[in-house]
């Protein structure tokens, strides 16, 4: 734990004064005040969180984070468990979504086994091995990990960003996740936290009819009935309902901010490690940018509890950090803005007259 | 009027059956159906309009239109008429939003004076003029020109398409302008076209206050009122209330749907060019895409009209493109998926269960 409390002490408020220093260089750019709305505003956070007004998002890194889970067996999913290992072979040769999505915004992919029940056998320089146990148990049973392996989780996301940033300073990152069943896991972890009941954060994931939707709200209800996971303690939640990939990206939340860097969530999944991250360290929320409001209706449930407004909503429901590329690359044209562009004095164009 | 009958005569309906045909590819891909959502509507979109399941959207045009407006006079905007070719020179110097946020996605900005008032004195390649007069008449007075100018101004749109289009064979295009009071000529054209009032097309523009968003809404009133534009004849509309940009971009649109390339609308400008264009051929409108939403209330009323769904509200209003830029981007994404993503066979995923 000493590792998690020293990244949790390290995460400050990101800089208000610098932020107003960015709003104030953009007025001066040739463009009516505040006329590209929320370019600006992504800029200025950039900016506050980097303490630069002039900052760098070039090295740009996703981490998809995968792990298997337990509930699975209660038929929550369209697909076999086998697919969680599929899909990271998959990642690792480049063909899956986010390598695509990550290609056309020039970001990195680094794929981190988090909790896969199978072996993952690969020399791939992109691969990350962090397998906390081969999969989390099946919390309808009693709890998905021991609070110690909840622990471990987090820590496994903080070293994937640490052993990342030392070979190459992150500018920026996004979070993506990959595992059978684990929208009933965050359903689980955004009800328990928020309040707010099973069947409103639970959606149809993959694509179960439904059929299998009902059985997905009953899971969680007994998930949570069973297991009594406490709200105010965000390790308990996770270890009660949550999952191994999850952990990990909220550790890896924590670790980025402690580093200063901004943090794209993706759809449900990673915004439920955000709201596990935001308990651990309230602080953690001034970093983290919603990219896609998900298909999933807990998307929305979680992202307002954080105060994230969405950039966009393009009815998407794949995961993997896929709506973050695109997020990222918002991210990255209003910073490009608030660097690149002419000021008025400097390109010789005439002030508003009023 | 030769060129103009050409061109619209040779835009078709794009293909229905090479859209399901890249739909299917799409499912195939490993991924759950469909939950790439409006990234593969894209796709499928493209792949109609060009005909091929494996388009390419890597030759990309910003085409920024400008031209001045006599109705500038009546005091409805908050800047001088001199800032329109000020601007000209900051996009041909590469300094304007537009021309940063060009970079960004990878498209090349092309500049077009089609009725500034004054003379723009360059050599730059990324300069196309076309200018068909000094500006237009204060068309609170009178006809903003005469039908013959405004059939120019479409021909100089298509004209201008062909020209660039013969150097490097374009992919897609995303509309852009300039010009000093154009959404007060963009509101008098949505309003006359749709049948909304002109409280409900006029925005604040670069950002009047209430007492000139009030004389620009009579501004509005009186134009309509003493021309009387015929809503039936698009060609009327643009000579009694358009621009010369406005004109050149709805020949623009015109002429990339008779070539088979997607056009991707900006702001409420360009929106209004696009309904000149679909008023003149409706089939043009399945070549459109919407982009952001802009904090001009007319867009959305434009957009509306022309069934098409913008992708994200930035709450911008800058114009000259920038809307446009970050659509193509998303629309390249889709495209990308398409054509990079790897099918369930290839890479060994199981498929759904059920």
């Amino acid at each position: 734990m000493k590792k998690l409390k020293e990244t949790v002490k390290n995460i400050l408020c990101p800089g208000a004064r610098v932020m107003e220093e960015a709003q104030r260089k953009l007025d001066n750019l040739t463009k009516p005040r505040g006329s590209l709305g929320r370019l600006e505003e992504f800029a200025c956070r950039v900016a506050g969180i980097t303490g630069s007004i002039s900052p760098s998002v070039k090295n740009k890194v996703i981490f998809t984070m995968a792990g298997d889970h337990g509930v699975a067996c209660q038929g929550v999913s369209l697909y076999p468990q086998e697919v969680t290992a599929q899909m990271v072979y998959n990642f690792l040769n480049g063909g899956a979504g986010v390598n695509v999505l990550a290609r056309h915004i020039g970001s990195r992919v680094v794929v981190v086994d988090a909790g896969i029940a199978g072996d993952i056998k690969t020399a791939s320089p992109i691969f990350i091995g962090k397998k906390v146990a081969r999969g989390t148990k099946d919390f309808t049973r009693g709890a998905a990990m021991s609070r110690e392996e909840a622990a471990r989780s987090l820590e496994a996301g903080i070293e994937a960003f640490e052993e990342e940033d030392k070979k190459e300073r992150i500018d920026i990152i996004g979070l993506g996740e990959m595992g059978i069943a684990n929208t009933t896991a965050a359903s689980a972890i955004t009800s328990c936290i928020t309040g707010a009941a099973p069947d409103e954060t639970a959606g149809r994931g993959t694509g179960i009819d439904d059929k299998h939707l009902k059985i997905k709200i009953e899971t969680i209800k007994k998930a949570l009935k069973v297991n009594k996971p406490d709200r105010k303690d965000p390790l308990d939640v996770l270890s009660k309902v949550g999952g191994f990939e999850i952990g990990a990206l909220a550790g890896l939340v924590l670790a980025a901010g402690a580093r200063k860097v901004p943090v794209v969530v993706d759809g449900f999944i990673t915004a439920s490690a955000a709201l596990i991250a935001s308990e651990v360290s309230p602080l953690v929320r001034g970093y983290l940018f919603a990219s896609h409001d998900s298909v999933e209706k807990g998307h929305a449930v979680a992202l307002k509890w954080m105060r994230l407004k969405p950039m966009f909503d393009f009815q998407m429901r794949l995961g993997e950090g896929t709506g973050a590329c695109l997020g990222i690359s918002m991210i990255e044209a209003g910073v490009k803005v608030l660097n690149e562009m002419a000021t008025f004095e400097s390109a010789g164009v005439s002030r508003e007259e009023r």
